[in-house]
């Protein structure tokens, strides 16, 4: 057979050609192969320069809203989870301490607690937890209808805490709601997202001058303020201006394991109920 | 020119074999990228899926010791950190929480507390907290000299603790010291690592019990028991082995933001002090 030379190698043009061929479909299915891998982890930015990897077992939800990144997927150590703009904010696994923890101290300390307002909180978990009191009306406002659809399908407490008669869900800005409202509360609890994105002015020291105005007598608001080794000066920042606000602010902490840093932070405020001078009552 | 022409395409032969090289050069230009930015980050497994990633502003060391995998690196977040066998041991900005948690309960609990005795802890974290104390003697034994020679390099405190006329620095497998050892001690720490690798002894029966024969009367005991989050099962293993052995058994937790799951475990055994009952002396 008389193909051309190659000069340097001996070898002929079409051997190169399919020595090429060869190696071009080898490294795409090297890629092929490393992006699928790539694909089944998610994740996680703390800081610029570390954060978390969680493999992924199955995808439940992803998508845009207008608000928000939300995703929801199941990993084998943490159960589902649910995440806004990249940030983790339920966890089958340990969602209980962080609702728990957020819930109890106001609707214990508080005499007789009666009308309660969730703002923020679409996944439902602290919704769950402030129903086990006997309560009359609890108020769920969520600003993304599309957090209370995925969180309806995938975390199985949402639905009956919603059907429950006592609950009340309206889908409108939480700042927006209360600078309207009509009712005042006996708790208020703020289970919001990072200062960035929609809960940002959920943070803002306005917020909490308008949210006093629906508070009546002897109310307690409860807010989560994110991680001490985090976010400590957006918790001193809140410390200043809360302080002027409420006559009663109380920081407490609570391990949350797959929050970042592992410990998260929480607010009590009041004007009448001194949290660290009740006694078994 | 009179090329081969390619019947399908009416491409000539050298064009398409300049596109295949094109082609495979690409490739061979992306795989480049992605290895180089893969190996700027350092990947940390919690469980087997899901874990931490660190970027590596620096590589400080890395070797392979007749123990194990040693490797320290400087992260923007976390300062200079020190993994065995791919786990976390210390980090510069949290390794005082973890270091003050193990050591002052003990040292402000035990009535006289004189001779020392720290088995792992090759970092120096504990020997620096202990120092801290009007002590007689502080004895470290760590198995790995590789530890003690990357950590007096890279953790400041630790040169200047060995270097205390107080410490007295063995190299030897902590389980073999307690058997030979002639000294009594007032409190000991064990400073382990996980129970894979060079400390698996420690973390047994067998090992609490030769241990007792090493302590004063009045001598206290102090182990780190890793994290209630991932390691319960290994938690609830040491509770009942140690309840058999020692009078009083106390768990108690610190937050270390920077160790899997953020809160750590530790247990402080003693069968004459109990640390409940100590009211500010």
């Amino acid at each position: 057979l008389d193909y051309i030379k190659n000069p340097i190698s001996g070898l002929s043009f079409l051997t190169i050609c399919r020595l090429l061929l060869r190696f071009t479909l080898y490294f795409l299915l090297v890629i092929i192969f490393a992006m699928a891998g790539e694909g089944s982890y998610f994740f996680e930015p703390f800081t610029e320069s570390f954060g978390r990897r969680l493999k992924v077992e199955k995808f439940y939800y992803q998508g845009k809203t207008k608000y928000q990144f939300v995703q929801c997927f199941y990993n084998k150590f943490l159960g589902k989870v649910l995440f806004l703009d990249e940030k983790i904010q339920s966890a089958q696994i340990d969602e209980y301490i962080y609702h728990e923890s957020l819930v109890h101290p106001a609707l214990v300390t508080h005499p007789s607690p009666q009308s309660i307002l969730v703002i923020g909180g679409g996944d439902g978990g602290a919704l769950k937890e402030i129903l086990r009191y006997p309560i009359e009306h609890a108020c769920l406002v969520e600003i993304d209808q599309q957090v209370i659809d995925v969180s309806k399908e995938y975390f199985p407490w949402l639905l009956p805490s919603i059907e429950d008669e006592r609950t009340e869900l309206i889908i409108a800005d939480g700042s927006e709601f209360i600078e309207e409202a009509d009712k005042k509360f006996d708790i208020v609890f703020i289970d919001s997202s990072d200062p960035t994105g929609p809960s940002a002015s959920l943070h803002e020291k306005d917020f909490y001058k308008k949210l006093k105005k629906c508070l009546n007598l002897e109310g307690i608001v409860v807010l989560q303020a994110g991680s001490p080794f985090y976010h400590l000066e957006s918790i001193k920042k809140k410390d200043a201006f809360l302080k002027k606000l409420f006559k009663n602010v109380c920081f407490y902490t609570s391990p949350v394991p797959t929050y970042p840093g592992g410990s998260w932070c929480f607010v009590f405020l009041s004007d009448e109920v001194q949290p660290l001078k009740i006694k078994g009552r």
